[in-house]
C-alpha cells in the first residue's frame, strides 16, 4: 500500500443532468475540491469529455496547491458512467441518456489528464460509495438503488462489487414488476424504473390529475402539467397535500415490491437508497419498509435493515474513487 | 483431503412428495443406491424421519456390501430440505408443504445414523449439483430454478452456493413479477411461483377450460378438470393440442419474465431450469428464450445460456452430498 496521507484519488461522477468531480484521500474521508456542472450532452461527445478533463485539472490543481502536493501524488481517477459498459477497455457501450455508443471514455480522459484510470458503472458506484465511506460502512452484503432519472443498482458482497459475467449485474430499475405493465424506456414492460424514477412519479402525478383529482400541485407549476416534477411531488407532500402523498405511498409501493424481490433473492444486511425522492424522509420509507414486510420473506426482511445514503450528491465520487484503489491497489 | 476412491457421502433430499436418497463417491460419479419412497408428511414428522433414516441406512448398507466397506467410510449426510431453514443450527424454520416449524431435521437425523450432517435448502441443493456433476460444470457464475409444487431456486458464485445473511437467498420463486396480481402460497402476490409452478399451470389450464376452451385436455382427464396437471398440459402439447401449447407459451412468458429479472441484476453466465416441465423441451424453451431476449439487457442476455438440467431426479442428492463435501472438507 502506498502512503495514503500523501496521495490522493480523483473520482468522476458522469450523469445525464450533472457532471461532479471531486479527490479523495487514498485513505478516505471528505471529497475535496467538489466541482459540479450540467452535463450538457447535446452539445456532443468532444465538449462532455473536455468539460470533463477541464473540471478534473481544476480539482487536482486545487488540492495540490492547498497541500503543497506534487503532481505524482495523485494516484489516478476512477470514473463512473452510465452503462452498460465494459470495464476491461474502459468502453461505455450504450448510454440512451448521453448518447454515447462504443465510447472510449476511460482512455480519452486517462490520455488527457495522463493519469491511469478506472470506468465502472455510475450506480455501483454510488453503492460503492456508500459502503467505503457513507451508510453501508462493514456491511457484508449490501444492495444500492439510485432513484434519478432512472433507477440505477448496485451489488456489494465482502467488499468487492458484484459484476455478473458482462458487467451488467446491479440493473435493478429494469426488473420487471407488472410484467404487462408501463413501457420502459429500455424496451421491456413493466420495469420498477417505469413506476418510480423521477420521471416515472411526475407522469402518474400528471396522469392523476388529467383524470380530475385536485390537488396543490396543480397551483405549484402554475397549471403547467408537464413541468411538474418528482421534486414538486415531495413539496406537495412536505405541504401536506393529500394527493400528493398518495402519489408517494403509490411510489413506496413499487419500490417496495421490487425491494421485496431483492431481499427474497439476495437476503442483503442493507438496501441503501439514494437519490432526491429520499428527501421524502418517512413520507417515502414508512410505507416503503411496510410494503417490504407485506412481500419479503420474514427471515429475510427481518434482517434487512432499508436506509437512506448519507454521501447525497457525492456517493458516486467517493465510489468511483473507491473503485480506482480497489482496481489498483486491490483492496479499498 | 480425504482418500476419494474409499469414501462415500450420503446425499438426502426431502421433498413435499417424495424422500431421494442415494450415496456420491467423495470425488464425483454416478449416484449409487438410490432410493425414492413418498415422503408422506401427512403422517407426521416422526415418521418422515424414521424414513429418512431407514432409507439412509439401506443405501450406506447396500454400497458397502457392493465395495466390502467399513461404516467408516461413510463420511456422512448431507440433507437438502425445503425452506427457510438456519444452517448453522440445522433447523427448518418453517416448510407449509411439510407441515415443520422450529425442526430440528438436522440433529434428528444425524443422532439417528450417528454421523455428521449438514443441511441446506433444497433448490441449493439441486442448482449445486447440477455445479458438481450436471449441466452447469465450471460455471463461475450460475442460477438455478427447480419447478415442482413451488419455484425454487439457488445461486452459486464461485463453486459456492451464496446464501445471503441468513440463509434465505435464492427464493426466486417468490419474486414479483405481477405486484398486483396472483395471490401467492406465500401471502405475497404475483409471485413467479403463482404463474409457473405445476400447480399454477395447472390452475390456468383449468381456468381457460372453465371460460370454454376446446382442448384435448378435457378429454385426457375424463372430464374431471381438478385432475389436470402440469403433466397433463405437456402430454397436450406432444399430442398437439393448440390450448396446451398456448398454456406451456404462457407459462414460457411468465418464467421468461422472471429469468430477464435474474440476468438484468446477477449476469450470470448459466441459467439451469430443472422439473418435470423441462421434459417439454423446445415447447418450453424456445419461447422462453424469446421472451428473455425480449426482456432483459443483450450485453447479458447474450452471455448467458439458459438450459435444462442434466440430472433429474438426482440432482438434490448430489448437490445435498457437495454441500456436505463442502463444509466438512472446504472443497468439492
Amino acid at each position: 500500500m502506498p502512503n495514503t496521507d500523501k496521495r490522493w484519488i480523483v473520482g468522476v461522477d458522469v450523469g445525464g443532468t450533472n457532471i461532479v468531480v471531486g479527490l479523495l484521500p487514498m485513505g478516505g474521508g471528505e471529497v475535496l475540491a467538489l466541482r459540479v456542472l450540467p452535463t450538457e450532452s447535446q452539445r456532443g461527445p468532444k465538449f462532455v469529455v473536455d468539460r470533463i478533463v477541464e473540471m478534473v485539472e481544476a480539482s487536482i490543481a486545487e488540492v495540490l496547491e492547498a497541500h503543497e502536493g506534487r503532481r505524482d501524488q495523485i494516484a489516478g481517477v476512477g470514473i463512473g458512467s452510465p452503462g452498460p459498459l465494459e470495464r476491461t477497455t474502459g468502453v461505455v457501450i450504450n448510454t440512451p441518456n448521453l448518447g454515447w455508443r462504443n465510447f472510449p471514455l476511460r482512455d480519452l480522459i486517462a490520455n488527457a489528464v495522463n493519469l491511469p484510470a478506472t470506468l465502472d458503472n455510475d450506480a455501483n458506484c454510488a453503492t460503492y460509495g456508500e459502503w467505503w465511506l457513507g451508510a453501508a460502512k462493514d456491511v457484508d452484503t449490501l444492495v444500492g438503488l439510485t432513484l434519478g432519472t432512472g433507477i440505477g443498482g448496485g451489488i456489494v458482497f465482502a467488499g468487492v462489487i458484484f459484476h455478473g459475467v458482462s458487467d451488467v449485474a446491479g440493473e435493478i430499475g429494469h426488473m420487471t414488476i407488472d410484467s404487462t405493465g408501463r413501457r420502459c424506456k429500455c424496451g421491456n414492460y413493466g420495469c420498477l424504473e417505469a413506476y418510480a424514477s423521477g420521471p416515472a412519479i411526475a407522469l402518474r402525478a400528471a396522469e392523476g390529475i388529467d383524470a380530475g383529482v385536485e390537488t396543490v400541485l396543480i397551483d405549484m407549476v402554475d397549471g403547467r402539467l408537464d413541468e411538474i416534477t418528482a421534486a414538486t411531488v415531495y413539496e406537495g407532500v412536505v405541504a401536506g397535500d393529500a394527493y400528493a402523498e398518495e402519489v408517494m405511498k403509490d411510489t413506496a409501493k413499487f419500490l417496495g415490491a421490487g425491494i421485496a424481490n431483492i431481499i427474497n433473492i439476495l437476503n442483503p444486511e442493507m438496501v441503501v437508497i439514494s437519490g432526491g425522492v429520499t428527501r421524502a424522509g418517512d413520507h417515502l420509507f414508512a410505507p416503503l419498509r411496510a410494503e417490504v414486510r407485506r412481500r419479503a420473506f420474514r427471515a429475510a426482511e427481518e434482517r434487512c435493515s432499508i436506509v437512506s445514503g448519507s454521501l447525497p450528491g457525492t456517493a458516486g465520487v467517493v465510489g468511483a474513487a473507491a473503485v480506482f484503489k480497489k482496481e489498483m491497489f486491490g483492496e479499498v
